[in-house]
């Protein structure tokens, strides 16, 4: 059950001067892949199907209530600076270098579709799609995926930052920068509640450690040919970061040899060519169709 | 530049007895957002988008090439579970149960657009999309972004094989569960030699600490009605995982008031009633527009 | 600003036989585009961006967050439907016809992405894609897109109740038809007190009625062939519904000529025989690119 | 079946002043939600789906098969608009303010993709999908989709108006804006002919009023927190426009406890630490894997 | 303009036993990449650009209009094969395995979106999406585009065809097959009409020769590791088909070097390690951002 | 099984002066319909799935490989291109006209998401989607499949050629339309390695010639309405390109009467008067349904 507060803000959200240009920008933030409207419906989603511990069913839903939120502070900073675009062009108007930039820089659909306001898209106009809200039943992975949604959604939001010099759409942001340091962190947390790597992983932990091709399991496989196979790191040598292996490089080699699939099946719609190997066999089936 | 082997596998893929229902599951790990084409495309574009240590670039370049080979190993397996399966019915086998059953569990774009072949799309048949190719600019959000997939891509894999009891799936299954969890060490690896959480905490590091409104930087947040405001954990209290903060609890509030948009703009396409507020304005806008 | 209630649910969800294939088609009232993160997001998306009278943005705001508690309703019978689901195969059960049906009446990704838990997505497993949010920015127009939602809403409802015979889901389904009985009636109130038919249409009412071609305005035209010409109705003859014209029927006809496009242009991509109709000219064009 | 006249346009479609940019707006009529690809597809898919009175059936042909009559007419607008768009620039041209601002103001892919022609896509170069295709097997459900539909089409197109001061273009909006008049008013008939309101509501009329928990059939449910929960409006009080039933308001309360889900199960790509509640469970569980 | 002729069929559509799950099937050639949707709105959004010789203009809306006719057919064959599918359970239907056969092997939107009709989608649920509508520019392109999805389209209904006893259907395909045959032919027939390979290749044919690298212009690139390269075919030797080259093969090379981009940019969102290569540098920056 | 070379490029790619609106139009080559992503899927997935002859499984791994690295030389190009874009705005550079034509010429994903990258994503922001890899399973529908391919390919190339000046950009477009020169004339070569139009027409050839609608299979259907019908072509006369038919014009004519559908069934969802035909019974039934 959910409730709202009467459409009063999280956090103030004020436009100095309107800029539509930067109308389109906030829609990254709004419907982008690091936006929130994917963040809210991903905490919300992994709440509703959460099975174990009912501590972090409650704690998804807890921020995941809160990002609602957030997508209203930013619809609410869009329309605030589309006020003043240009919805009627007069003779003189159309041929204004100004007004023009404004058209070629602002996303044509806020007004078209919307009237000045917010779309639940992203800055090129794609809608929305919630196959971004993963929500995959295992809590380890899910916490994963929320510190990346987190990360990604902080690197946008300094990159809006940085575009505007408007005080009031910079501190609105700065807001936005703090909830998402603490996300980034709360997520991390539950992690380390969960016992940390030597615990968590690998994901999932579910799954009997013998039954995988173990020699593979702790393997950095280098693909490149030639002589610069050289490449090491903290990832080709020393203890594995769960405790459970040695890292090691290990050259690609096709182990597999090559696949013989069947030849096309009568009635699957081929060639009769991809049906016999055999040229005599092919003209005979060929005279049969006719 | 890349190279191919032949058409060689990078592991021995054998089907026992060929099953289309399975034929249908795989997909999920080919075309779906925790399969096989993304992480190789994602791999591929944070390379060749790679700003930085050129050592991640590499990195990066070795194992989105692997995950190729890996996107084949599974195609082949779907094409060898379709192999029998019915592209043509005769009078008594469309009233066959057995038939119908492999019918309606297959999926039917594999036989109908692909001729008994892997189609990039995942287990209902949603065609891949590349927006879940992850690749922001950022090193660390990207190591993240890589360990969340390769985390739901080992529970895919492990959930895969709880699925069959073909040896030859189950052989090729406990490779990629292995593969799965080597990449989880990988770019966990990645993250230690940047410095661990301290280091690279919050994302992006280059975002002065002091522009965001730091009394929320630690805060989470509870957006609970009524008196259950009692989560606590880990995320509540105690110094934050970069060091740099302490959690506390903080009751959601709305600080912000309630936006006022302007009134709908002449020529934007509105009702009269939302461009004023006053009915005898309505009332002369209605009568000049006659 | 928005809150929850600890996930405690606005009606009660019960399930007495887990029924994974009705797990799949509970899914269109998720994520389909009668579902109810489509309306959810849309009374938001409405509020947010809403222009004028603040009485219908509060409104919104009221039923748009009601819509959220409708997907945490469904997302839990789905949920509660899966239990029991087969997540498992031993030698035995592969065989099994029983496990059979249900994995292939299921929703593959319902547990191969979500370990047994609802997607936003609909019963196809097409993600829901924030296309179908419209939020117009005109109130009148909303108020219908608003109608038609409730409408195939409640239609899905309605089939999704007959399909089942499970007294729990019966029983939630009748509350969530109960409401959208509510909702078709709350958006057409809005009509009403807008002023009903005369007052609201055409829609938008803020476009001069003089500056459109007024003869075609109120005329049905037919584009049928030959005789058959003589379709009758409430839409052919009589006042218009707006009471600003009069009905009438109309045969189709090309008033309009044949468009005459420019030959293609230089560097554009095109053959050379689309740059020139004459074919001397084509042949020096193509004499030149040798 | 259906025939064409040869390309001759329904109404005459003329460019003055070809203006790339307007070619971009344009295609929101085209293939954008409110678009006449969507319309067309939609009145003709419900023609061929229509079971009941046959009348509506050849209603909907008749207005379908108009809408591609208006495709044709905006694909030809747009072709016009580009005549005379830089698809070769000089030295000189690439530094051109002009050009620049033509090019950066224009869809790209109308030339990269369609040599300087319409795409049906969006005016954010989102391609048409048929998703919007709302065919609803309920008559008066798609009767109120398709006042929606010509609702937001009307309010485009008059955007469109006033964003242009090219007669020609004026013209044929005036004609096109005039159609979306009568398409609105013929569905409205559709709904008096079946009796109205009270006749065709709530919908489907097919399902018994009973059958639904009708405390909730005619209740407005303010979700509202703290003391706000004054709005009141024709939704509110007095008879419901169907005529069977009273609004009423009704405070939000949570009325169905918290779900219960069920641990997750053995095999389901869980964290062990989802599959029991007591620690040393999962400890034992955890010896097990190894 | 188009006319319709009242919803007469272009050829006889019967179905002698209404198969669910066939309805499911033929969704494929509705709504589907080798579909008939797609092929109505490419030849005619080829004939609404279509610049250079009036003829293929005629020609391609010829065709796109009768297309429309085949969408009416497969449609109304859905419908058909709908009829007496389940849209109510009783307590004892529900547990009769040939209704449980029945809805699994049919596409649940089919009667939860419409009510036992057809969608514009495939046979997977996917809406169609107008991405797949193929309008170069280039009237060569376009004709081979169009061979493709004549000769995709009628291995799909050969396909269909062979899924199926039921003589209506199979009459029904066989007109369609028939009509694909002719397509096939008829974009062949112009490429014929523009010269042939000689001159219509390469595409476009308006490029000047002389600016491409010619020596790659006729090279088969090998890319095969290790001591395989061996593959020999009419495309490694002798004149190539449009008489301007010779084949031959060339082992592929990296010719290019290795790119160097810059380091990331201040403001860009990056980790501080992205932004310089020394690491005393990066410890500089870190201090100033605290 | 795959390799790389350590990220050294097929051919050189050079910017002399970065251009970030040519970035923008350069995704179009990457994850647009035409670019590369595309045809590396479409070759590989091809190969993989590949029946028959294994000489066109080589073949097409050797292409399909060779497309990867023009992936990558486009990526590469982006980024060089994005090189010196505005990522921070001081408090003038807002106000500078240049930086404004830079930011709305500009597509905002490759900073705001990728920071100032190359994106999987077309040249509007649309992400590629794998719906446009075609492997059909017919082989030679899939070399038509790929000449189309690479036809609108290198109109693309032609036209980004044509849009530039920059001659490091000219250098590596001269390479690429090179590449798309041969790969068409290397799927047609195996079209004539297989016989050519006699052998492989229609496609597929493994249908019964005999099994369909002779009398349709060469005619060319007029849907032209009045006394247009005088269309006349090689596709009207003469012996058929397959050798098997003599084309001939035919009037369309609609053979298949109106289809009767059945009324909507009970429990349905539809209205009432969808149910019966006579105005009693639809009473009755509405007096049963309270």
């Amino acid at each position: 059950m959910f409730f709202h507060d009467g459409g009063k803000l999280q956090y103030r959200v004020t436009v100095d001067r309107p800029n539509p240009a930067f109308a389109r920008m906030l829609q990254q933030a709004i419907g982008g892949v690091e936006g929130e409207i994917r963040v809210a419906m991903q905490y919300l989603f992994q709440a509703w199907g959460s099975r174990g511990p009912k501590k972090y069913r409650d704690m998804l839903l807890e921020t995941g209530t809160e990002e609602l939120a957030h997508i209203e502070m930013l619809a609410t900073a869009v329309a605030l600076n589309l006020e003043g675009a240009p919805a009627m062009l007069q003779e003189e108007g159309a041929r204004d270098p100004v007004v023009a930039a404004v058209m070629s820089g602002m996303n044509p659909r806020q007004f078209l579709s919307a009237g000045l306001a917010a779309l639940p898209a992203d800055a090129e106009g794609v809608p929305f799609d919630a196959s971004h809200v993963y929500a995959s039943g295992n809590v380890a992975a899910d916490m994963y995926s929320n510190v990346t949604a987190e990360a990604t959604g902080r690197a946008l939001a300094v990159r809006l930052y940085n575009l505007t010099d408007d005080a009031g759409m910079k501190d609105m942001l700065q807001f936005l920068i703090a909830r998402d340091t603490m996300h980034q962190q709360q997520w991390l947390a539950v992690l380390e509640e969960l016992g940390g790597p030597t615990a968590v992983l690998p994901i999932p932990n579910s799954h009997p450690e013998r039954e995988q091709v173990t020699e593979f399991a702790y393997a950095f496989v280098s693909t490149r040919v030639g002589d610069g196979r050289d490449l090491t790191g903290r990832f080709t040598e020393g203890r594995s970061l769960d405790g459970k292996g040695e890292f090691h490089l290990e050259p690609a080699a096709a182990l597999g040899g090559e696949p013989q699939l069947a030849p096309a099946p009568a009635g699957g719609g081929a060639q009769v060519e991809q049906m016999a190997a055999e040229g005599g066999l092919v003209n005979r089936i060929k005279g049969a169709l006719k």
